[in-house]
């Protein structure tokens, strides 16, 4: 039986693009973590369970969503049948065997999704051209959303706007700020939020050349929802350094209104200034325009690393 | 500017699926190696030009055909820049930003194309849909061919022979198999060639798990054309075990009509015969219905490597 599946420590994309290929290739959605309060909200307001908690890849067909490497996933993920992904990351995983592959470079992977419904080509990706429900409409709306924090990220494109639009049409949303503002304070609950439950709101482990990095991500609407717990984060990242072998673990909390992140760094820090071209005052730098991980953090290190 | 480009030692699949996507691209075609005697026959046969011979990536965008590893394009491919691939090989390539991939498990890379063109979705990895002219169908259809050696190879699908069927229209070969007999003929002056011609026909280098190994395969509709041949091409690949740093080369003998394949092997016997599950009687084995490369001969050596 075949899953489709996001990254661990899953955010909305991953969960609802799962659930949205899964209805296309009657397969089945799974996750790889417990969902955060966005996604938790997302499928309460469309009413949509959650995708199954899986374990283990043994025995199973996979088809990925929104990543491409083999950490993200599965312990024993080459146990499982990797059958496709549909991606909007880097390539960062090998097989041995041809598989499916799409993957774009826009704001989410809701929207390569979409972009195959609207134009009737799921076929080519292996699924049925079924006829898109509200709430399927709905998710794939609030990943697009999520992913692109309203359509600020610089990974956002146009595309992803023109399809968010037909989506809400569908999904009976007719005003997409409102519903997105509405979706963006439920996931900032932050402020309610242990540092330990902070740091794994979107937490991801890369092999950048053979080193371990670690790069989280929260994202508030104010600052101060983050405030009085941004030294125990601060603490959590430096005990990782010291305790599982990282070279150097990031912190990102971004201000989705400022359009800025705040990146607390554990580590090497000259190789994180060597990385951003900048000069660290203390052991975090507020970075203006900084929204995206993938776009805008990944690639220095990678590059940084690979030299 | 952007160059569409096959891999090292280009097939047929190489020069015309780099062809046809550059003309949907508005980019250049480029090749990475001479031209085989069947693909000059496919360029001479619609009238088209060789690609343009590239030897650095240079200032270049590129975007992949046929292929996805690093070790099969230009030696400085890290200095070009990487818009995307459009394949049907495993993946073999990271990188350290999204592209535009769309791979899928079908006959050839311009199976992959032509299904583009005729659903007119050519704008999802950024093409145009531009009208297909009898050329850029003919030179598709022979790659497709060419690849699936008349629908013959494992690799073949239902979808490659309708794609053909559609493109044979347009290109106005009203007899597939006559054409595609043709073809195969004009490829198999494989009797006029040295032994080391033969050996570099459609020669491919693989990293396997830190490990080099080298995989070639010429197809023939007779093996009487290479019978003089064999001991000569042996030795060239016994010379590389012992002058390039390699842990295994194969050469494949394929012949067309008998469906399967003559091995010649050279380095480590017993990992071949582990990887494989067979005996070697001295230095080579026919392997019934072995046809293709990719699909059953680089997984049991990938997994092998990889134990």
């Amino acid at each position: 039986m075949m899953y489709v599946v996001g990254h661990k420590n899953p955010d909305s994309d991953s969960i609802c693009s799962a659930i949205a290929l899964a209805y296309f290739l009657d397969a089945f959605p799974a996750r790889l973590g417990e969902l955060n309060p966005e996604s938790q909200f997302i499928l309460k307001r469309f009413g949509l369970m959650e995708p199954e908690l899986i374990k283990t890849a043994k025995g199973k067909e996979l088809f990925l969503v929104d990543h491409a490497e083999k950490s993200q996933n599965l312990d024993d993920f080459d146990k499982g049948k990797l059958i496709g992904i549909i991606d909007h990351h880097k390539i960062g995983i090998s097989t041995t065997e041809p598989i499916i592959y799409l993957s774009k470079p826009v704001g989410s992977t809701a929207s390569v999704i979409s972009e195959l419904y609207f134009r009737g080509i799921l076929d080519i990706i292996g699924g049925k051209n079924k006829e898109l429900k509200a709430d399927i409409a709905g998710v794939l709306l609030s990943a697009i959303l999520s992913d692109t924090l309203l359509f600020k990220s610089p990974t956002a494109t146009p595309l992803d706007k023109e399809l968010a639009e037909k989506l809400a049409d569908i999904a009976g949303i007719s005003d997409i700020t409102a519903y997105g503002m509405e979706m963006l304070t439920a996931k900032s609950t932050v402020g309610k939020m242990t540092p330990e439950e902070i740091l794994h709101i979107d937490y991801k482990p890369f092999d950048m050349s053979g080193k371990k990095v670690g790069i989280g991500q929260a994202e508030v609407i104010d600052m101060s929802e983050v405030a009085s717990k941004k030294e125990a984060i601060q603490n959590l990242i430096d005990e990782m350094i010291e305790k599982e072998g990282y070279d150097m673990v990031l912190f990102l909390v971004t201000d989705i209104m400022k359009e800025g992140s705040e990146v607390l760094v554990a580590g090497n820090k000259s190789s994180f200034e060597t990385a951003f071209e900048l000069k660290l005052d203390g052991k975090s730098v507020f970075i203006d325009g900084l929204m995206s991980r993938k776009k805008q953090v990944v690639p220095p290190l990678e590059k940084y690393y690979s030299n």
